[in-house]
């Protein structure tokens, strides 16, 4: 039911996600609207009388909307019925609504959010935390370090990622106080034996294939995530409309634009399907509150992967390793 | 003599300006290098016998070399011998030896660096501080805001510039500790009447019409300079080997080239000509360590407006007509 486009682009996503791909999925959400969507193998239904709108305060409407889809959403994965949720709803809700019905993995002291940021001709870069949490200790960056490794060993197949923490230059003394503690304390391997910690990393890193997972505070890697957002954004509205403006280069226009689709393609937020919140006990993806059916597909399809490689399992696993 | 292609196009660039603007230099730096440049119209020669070097400790370096270009460059302008500064040298050592020859200006409690970001069809975005101060408190962000408000009045002739604080929801709530208590400062109106607060801003507004002033402390300003920077330069080289890798498109994208070009200009950040210092008792204007000439003659242009518009008077008059 969460989304701006929800709940047909929701409801459309994930019966693709059913058809398409084999997955099962379980729609929670209004009685009336779901009885119109038509029958089919793969897709069950789970009724909940309440919505939490996205303006909602998150840890409130959580408390009070106990029949909400959200809450309903993270209880079947808690009870068993469902392996993973997937919201494209308030974002703030959905995290709370993961972390009170699931709860936290054990030696987890606060869930964060990992992104997936396309790199244009190589794997992608796992943004570590996203926006869970604004303020943030060193033991808490830590921790980011260990769940993004794990991510992106899960989900790329990256053999031993490269772990860098966000700063504003490559020596370790640079950074802002709370910078200088966590690399202080990866450095001395307080992540364990398997994460590599390749030491500082910078703004320009985020988008390259120099550092697979980067490690920073929620309100730093929230300005990171929206500002590469606005930042492509406005590069690729330049591009078309320097290719359109003109009269003369329209024409040739036409024969490159094929060629720049499959560019589009890569750098579409909706190709990733969406953020994962790591340290809770189990799989849930947050979408981006814009996603269409195609986003929602590929959220269902990464929820699927994230299960079937035993992700939650692998994140105990690390964070048990680390010292504390 | 400082910056990567110094000091040959730093030299170069400053001639230029004395040139084609009719903005006349005076370069310090290394007796011998400069006894090779030719004499001409509106170049003077200060000679300077020592040198910062990029990877030296900024505070110990100034301290220690009374007689490097840089320190020169700043007594220069103290002394009254220039107008302003400029270098393309180690950013630590410019802004300390801005502050400690030219000092602050009364009232301000930290410089900041104001960097210009471009906007492809728009007026482009100040961002401040955008590295000199990692760590800040909620006061110093009310100045900042005072003094980038001035400079997009000075220099984009900005009628009344809009001015938002960057954080990760527009909502006041939305933000770390240091964002809502700033937030909650500028509200009340702590930037003086002229000053106009429109709230919150996010990453994805820095290079868009919404805004034209973004306020941030100087780690997450520097992390979102450089994340702009990489961002703009993954999508600029996928355009790029998009148009060129298929044979097929070739000859289409020989045509479309140049159309790309005006757009390319507008982001680079050579045509912007470098960051200001906004705070001391003088113009200071930061250049990208990899500059070459055009971006020098550019940073001439921006400290020779500066000047005339009397920049630093105008911050004068802003930072007093705040409330402490």
């Amino acid at each position: 039911m969460g989304g701006d486009r929800a709940p047909a682009e929701v409801v459309a996503g994930a019966c693709q996600a059913a058809r398409e791909l084999g997955i099962p999925v379980l729609l929670v959400g209004d009685a009336v609207y779901l009885s119109t969507v038509a029958p089919q193998a793969g897709v069950e239904i789970l009724v909940a009388s309440e919505v939490i709108h996205m303006d909602e305060d998150p840890g409130r409407a959580v408390r009070v909307k106990r029949d909400s889809s959200l809450v309903r959403c993270a209880e079947a994965v808690r009870g068993g019925r469902a392996c993973a949720m997937v919201s494209a709803g308030n974002t703030g809700a959905t995290m709370a609504s993961a972390l009170l019905r699931m709860g936290r993995l054990p030696g987890v002291s606060r869930p964060a959010i990992a992104t997936v940021i396309p790199v244009p001709g190589s794997t992608p870069t796992v943004l570590i935390d996203s926006g869970a949490n604004v303020d943030c200790t060193a033991p808490m960056l830590v921790q980011f370090a260990q769940m993004g490794w794990a991510l992106a060993t899960e989900r790329f197949a990256i053999r031993d990622p490269r772990v860098g923490i966000l700063s504003i230059g490559e020596e370790a003394s640079k950074g802002n106080a709370l910078v200088k503690e966590a690399h202080a304390l990866l450095e001395a391997g307080a992540a364990g034996p398997d994460v590599r910690f390749i030491g500082n990393v910078e703004g320009r890193d985020v988008m390259s294939d120099r550092v697979d997972v980067v490690v920073t505070d929620g309100f730093t890697g929230n300005v990171v995530l929206k500002t590469l957002e606005g930042g492509v954004k406005a590069v690729v509205g330049g591009v078309l409309s320097a290719l359109t403006g003109d009269t003369a280069v329209k024409e040739a226009a036409q024969a490159v634009l094929p060629a720049l689709t499959g560019l589009a393609n890569e750098l579409d937020p909706d190709t990733y399907g969406g953020a994962v919140l790591l340290g809770v006990d189990g799989v849930c993806v947050i979408s981006h509150g814009s996603s269409g059916a195609r986003a929602i597909l590929n959220a269902v399809r990464v929820a699927h992967h994230a299960v079937a490689d035993k992700l939650v399992g692998r994140i105990e696993a690390v964070i048990a390793s680390g010292r504390p």
